[in-house]
């Protein structure tokens, strides 16, 4: 009877952490809901970290004091971030997917669900160290990936608008020169949106010159708060220097050639 | 030892499944990863299913046959939904969220990971009999519950784009009036989006006279698909008659009082 109930709590205690990565959860609200003594809840905990640790799932943070718990880091080993970088790569080189102008269609890939929950863990593996207090990005098709990385961090996402929108209140706008249409545009950011002092990871889909990402970056400091980091999941080879120096991307585009309609995308893969 | 073991694999078993609801995992998937008998693996799911139930945290369905295997289903308890949308209610109705022209700021909430993750679930739970093949929604404030909506039904999200954009080949586009500017706008969705045929679940955060609804509704139509169902996260309570004719809303907003700062906005609660 006892064995059973054990092995309830384990599979309820992780189904509840692994659905908040990253939150502090205390030992009293599962002793509490569990009806077990804490140092029962202790046992469990070790027993999910062996298994979520052996089969490369996550790990298993405790925090020791009054203010302290558990909280559970989602972890994606190299090996599947690897051959999710390689589908990904192999996916966007579809010849089908190259628009007039030399773009490619990625919107399939971008709005599914559990590519995005896997893009979102790469992200928040691979940059964790930057202790970002808010995710940021630009309208439209790089919020599902930067919220799926805003989860995989708990922490919020703010999205930056193109033009400023009646139903945010006073916002910040500057300019910037997009590098895929060359014109000026403006984007924005609700003044309330962002606290000064706050550090702020920018996540999004696409990079060519990189005039969005510094768009963003000139915003941020704008309200003042500070970047600490930008990853976006495609960058292109071409032109090399960025107009940010520094960022962190997943795949890089060599070249799409509309006419013999060969896209050259590679990985950047984490074995090599 | 084999105590130990069983531990671990209904440990990983319950991550792997709760990372993606309603995905079909076949029992040789699991029979692979963890070197253990199918039938070994079926006992370990009865334990995860009678966990998972006993908690309110979700169901697991068997599906037999050679194509079959077994699939996590969220369940939010109705205790649950209610808690979570009154403190909804309460968050929106502070008074500083209230912007000239009667808006409410929305959008720290609309972003936040583990609330829509929430929501997302909530609008599974309540339109899953619609059986909908794909989740649309309009750009921005509504993609990440949109996008939470879809992960909770592991579908892809459609998003259907103000004005065209270049990055999408070609379009189906329509004009529409929104309730909130009175102003006629175009939306437009990428003709490879979304197959004829195809069944729509439309969600979105705002419904007023639910121009924007009937927007997407045609949309959808116009390329041969088919609307299933539409759920807000908030709608209005005037006007009475909306553009759309069957909707689902969790929180109904009766009033916002620029003068006064109180808004009335009150939750739809399951058990009542």
């Amino acid at each position: 009877m006892d064995k059973v109930r054990k092995m309830e709590r384990v599979a309820a205690l992780t189904k509840i952490m692994a659905d908040r990565p990253r939150y502090l959860f205390s030992l009293s609200y599962f002793s509490d809901l569990f009806g077990a003594a804490k140092s029962t809840i202790c046992e469990d905990i070790t027993a999910i970290k062996e298994a979520t640790g052996h089969f490369g799932l996550g790990t298993i943070e405790t925090v020791a004091g009054a203010a302290g718990g558990i909280r559970f880091i989602p972890r994606v080993s190299a090996k599947e971030t690897d051959a999710l970088l390689n589908e990904l790569a192999l996916r966007l080189a579809e010849p089908d997917r190259i628009i007039p102008g030399g773009f490619l269609y990625m919107s399939d890939l971008l709005f599914t669900p559990h590519l995005m929950v896997k893009v979102g863990e790469i992200f928040m593996e691979r940059l964790e160290r930057l202790a970002p207090d808010y995710i940021l990005t630009v309208e439209t098709k790089g919020i599902p990936l930067a919220f799926m990385t805003a989860r995989a961090f708990d922490l919020p996402l703010i999205t930056v608008r193109r033009g400023s929108k009646v139903t945010e209140g006073s916002a910040v706008s500057i300019n910037y020169v997009s590098g895929s249409s060359k014109r000026i545009q403006t984007m924005s950011l609700p003044k309330r949106a962002l606290p000064a002092g706050a550090k702020v990871l920018i996540i999004d889909d696409f990079m060519k010159a990189g005039g969005t990402a510094r768009g963003m970056v000139d915003l941020v400091y704008e309200v003042g708060a500070k970047v600490v980091g930008i990853g976006v999941l495609v960058a292109t080879a071409e032109p090399e220097d960025k107009l940010v120096e520094d960022y962190l991307s997943l795949l890089i585009l060599h070249d799409v050639d509309e006419h013999t309609k060969i896209t050259d995308i590679r990985p950047v893969l984490t074995s090599v």
